[in-house]
This record gives structure tokens, sequence and C-alpha cells, in this order.
């Protein structure tokens, strides 16, 4: 598996750098930025990584551009990939809608026609991508963490609950919390996953919760931070923060779940930035043991 | 001169607000994005501002999205105000090249046909854009300082020049400094000022600083802020650096000019983010009396 660099540029003593590459999971070229902190590049020492993932509409560009995380990754000396949130340039119109198709993975492995030959995003973020970079870039993937923001909030959370053992530590910025009853969900899951809703929990951020609770699965040694602006309008019929918060408080997980509400706040990236620095310090701290 | 506001996020602690006007100078609606510390819009406290000026195909989001300036203006308490870099949708087609026309408005008045109706830049961010933030926001603008990026280092340090007493401090990320003799220049130039090579001097950094030194009106009292990185492309045909630099040399300016080389970085945002806290301290520290 083989990257083909697009471009590089120096930031923050580190570099930013854009790859593509040929998924055997997608089938199709996917392309993804990293950030590799200063000692990474130069001396070649194996760093941690955070997998940072994107929203709805977004690329693997917006993340990197815009929240502002290289400087406290740099800090840190851990790498920052940010993945392209859907395959691209398959064979048929994948591009006419902003919940479905380009930029709408939802980091869920399809199973219906026409998207269950591509759309494979969940396999794509938890087990090829860390293949990929593990083989070619510096970076020590068994020290591994996870955020995103939206519809990549949800994929970290779930991705997360997935995997628990994959990744030291988790957080998200305006995640979907319960995509089955999002209108984004409702509206992209049957075309997805297909009409059985039972299909759908196993990317459902709140059903996944209450699953490995039930079955006692859920890790005690671990702390998400959630930040959420209470002027976002996806905030009622998107995200279900709210029924996380109650969740929590009916398991008794309120220690393990930090979900910050702060007034005010939209659902874009100068939301994000704002944050940035906490994330970053959540998990750099726990990349590094500090 | 009244604003329409387009958009409004809260960013750490402040406004990140999007407003238009219809401008008298360039006669058409212009946009531009600025940045209100918590003290501005809660308090309504009058802040000093920061001018930060983009490049070609740049708009007024590029420096307002991607340098990470706002987390640094907050700690200062400053504004940072970022206008569009050209006049838009003008009755004439100005969009088809890269250095002429849309997002190319080098920071000058026009004088040719079918520019001089609105190509009207340096008035435009000189003198009619104060006065519209000074009329409708909470900003004073009798403490102004300016920056910008390419293109927009060239307008920051040409309008600085050209009004030293306008602004407590300047500097600037990868400026044009010798524009009449750059390929951007060169082919803009003829086009918006006429063949008459002798207007070009007018927005060009070296001639006007040239200029202040032999009749001695340069400040004594400021010091200028240039970052470039070796790296960048159009460091050979467009900036001209180190002609800044032998020039200071000459005219004994170097303690007045901090022109700093930076090994490897190129043109773009991952460059400038990266020394965008220097440059914020420099502008905050001055326009705070720090």
């Amino acid at each position: 598996m083989a990257l083909t660099l697009l471009s590089a540029s120096k930031h923050f003593a580190g570099t930013l750098s854009k790859y593509s590459h040929v998924s055997t999971t997608t089938h199709c070229t996917m392309v993804f930025n990293v950030f590799l902190p200063k000692t990474a590049v130069e001396d070649k020492v194996k760093v941690p990584v955070l997998y940072c993932l994107g929203g709805l509409t977004s690329t693997e560009d917006n993340f990197a551009q815009k929240a502002g995380a290289a400087q406290h990754a740099a800090n840190y000396e851990i790498a920052l990939v940010f993945p392209d949130t859907s395959p691209r340039n398959v064979d048929f119109n994948a591009g006419a809608d902003e919940s479905i198709g380009y930029s709408a993975g939802f980091y869920l492995n399809a199973t219906q026609a026409p998207w269950d030959k591509n759309w494979k995003m969940y396999d794509y973020v938890s087990k090829e991508l860390p293949q990929v970079i593990s083989e070619n870039l510096p970076i020590d993937i068994s020290r591994s963490s996870i955020t995103g923001h939206s519809m990549g909030g949800h994929g970290a959370l779930s991705i997360f609950l997935k995997n628990q053992h994959a990744y030291k530590s988790v957080s998200a910025f305006a995640p979907i919390l319960h995509l089955s009853k999002s209108n984004w969900g409702k509206y992209a899951l049957p075309q997805y996953l297909g009409n059985d809703e039972s299909t759908w929990k196993q990317y459902d951020v709140l059903e996944l919760l209450q699953k490995h609770v039930a079955e006692n699965s859920f890790r005690k040694d671990v702390k998400v931070l959630i930040d959420q602006g209470t002027g976002d309008q996806f905030l009622t019929n998107n995200l279900h923060t709210d029924a996380l918060v109650k969740l929590t408080k009916e398991m008794g997980l309120e220690s393990q779940f930090d979900i910050r509400y702060h007034d005010g706040y939209d659902h874009g990236y100068f939301f994000i930035s704002t944050f940035t620095k906490d994330h970053i310090d959540h998990h750099g701290k726990i990349l590094r043991g500090l």
C-alpha cells in the first residue's frame, strides 16, 4: 500500500502533507492529510497519532486548515491524521446530495447498492488507514486516539465504542449522538443499510454505549470529552446531546463523560477552533503519559 | 454608511461577524469579516484594531479562517478586520484572470478603464473602511495597526508608508516588496495604472521607503516585522525580499526592520499560521502600550 505525496508544507516546525493511495476497502483512490511534528520529520522518531474526523460537506482539508490543531499537536509531539469523509470519483453519480454520497460517509459500512462497493468508511478509518500510516509514516499506531466534528464526532465515538482498546482516548465537537434518530441518519441510513432499523444500531453512539454498559464492556478508565455550542442549529434534530446527558446520569457514568455546553457557540469551525486546545490537551496528555 | 450583518459566530469568547455595505469608493457592495473580542461585544468597550489584508485569489475569508489570529487577538482584546481583496459583481467581466480583477485589487487606485470606476482598494482600505467601522462598531480607529499576506503584505506596507501616522505598527507575511518589478505587478500595473511606469512607484514598497528616507520622513519609532519562508515559490520573481534586506543595510535601517527568513516554509497559510502569534504579539503590545 504505497502512498503518493500530493503536497507538503512546513507547519509549526513539522510538516502538513497530503497523500493519496489506492484503497482496497473503498475501491477508489483515497486522500488524507497528516501533520507530523518536527521530531518525526527530522529524526524519524515514531510518534503517537490523533485521528481528526470531519463532518458533512467536509473533505480532508477542513479540519486541517481551520481548527488550529497543529500548534498544540506540535507541543505534544503527536501526529494528526485527517481522513477524507467519503470515497470520491466512483463510477456512479454520488455527488448530488449533501446528506448522502460524497462527503457523507457516516463512518459506516454500507450494505445496499449502489453504496455497498465503496462506502466502507468504518473499515477504512478503523482498519485500512491505520495500516497504511503505520507502514509508510513515522507513526506508532499502538498509541492512537480519535476525535471528530459533527458526523466526524459520531465517527470518533462510534469507532471508539466498537474498538475500545485500539484507542487511548476519545473526544468530539458537536457530535451526532443518536444517528438513527437524527434527520440526517433517517435520510441516509435506509439508503446505506436498508430499512431494517436494527442494523442501524451498530452505528449509533447512544445504542452502542447502552449495549456496552449492559454487557459490562464499557472501559472504566476512559474519560470522554464532548464540547457543544448552545447556539448550534442542529442541536435538537440531529445531535441529541441532551439524550446523552440523560443516559449518562441514568447509567451512573457522569464521571466518565465531560459534556460541556458553551453558551452561544454555533456548529462551525469558529466554535471548534475555540476549544481545539482543550481537546489536544486531553489526548496529548494521555498519549504522552503526562 | 449602514452595515448589513450577513453572519455571526461566537469565537474565542468574542464574535466573528461578516458584514456588507455599499461602498461610495468602489461603487459596489463590499464585504468584510471582523473579530471583536469579548469586552467589545459584551461591554461595548471600544478596542484597538489590526487590519489583516489578504493575498491574490483570497476573499475576506482566508485570513479569518486559516491564520489562527483570533485566539491571540482575544488575549490582547483587539479587533481584527479582514477586508475583501477587490470589488465584486461589477458590470463587466473581471473574473477571468488570477492576477487582475476579482481578488487582485493590489490595494491601489486604478486610473485606467475599465478598472478606474471600481478598483479603488487603496482609498477603500485606508479611508472608507476605517470610517465605516468607526461609525458602526466598538472600534477605536485612533489605535490602528496593519498586516497582510503576499499582495496583502504589499498592501499593509505601502498603505503604512503612505499614511505613517494613521497606524501604530505594521508587519507582513511574505509580502510583495517591489511590485513594479514583480511578475504580478508587471502584468497588472499597466492595465490598472497605464504604461507610464513613474505612476507605479506610488504603490511600490521599496520605492516608497527610498522616497521617505530621502525626504527624512520615515518614522524613526517604528519597527517593521516581516516573515518570509525560504521554500516560497514566489520569492525570486515576485517578492524580492533580498532587495529589501540590501536596501535597509544601505540606508542604515537594519534596526528598524526585523526581516526573518524561515527555513523551508512555503507561501501558504500553513506558513502564516505558524508565525501568527508573533505578529499579534508585535501589534498587540504596541496597541495596548505593553
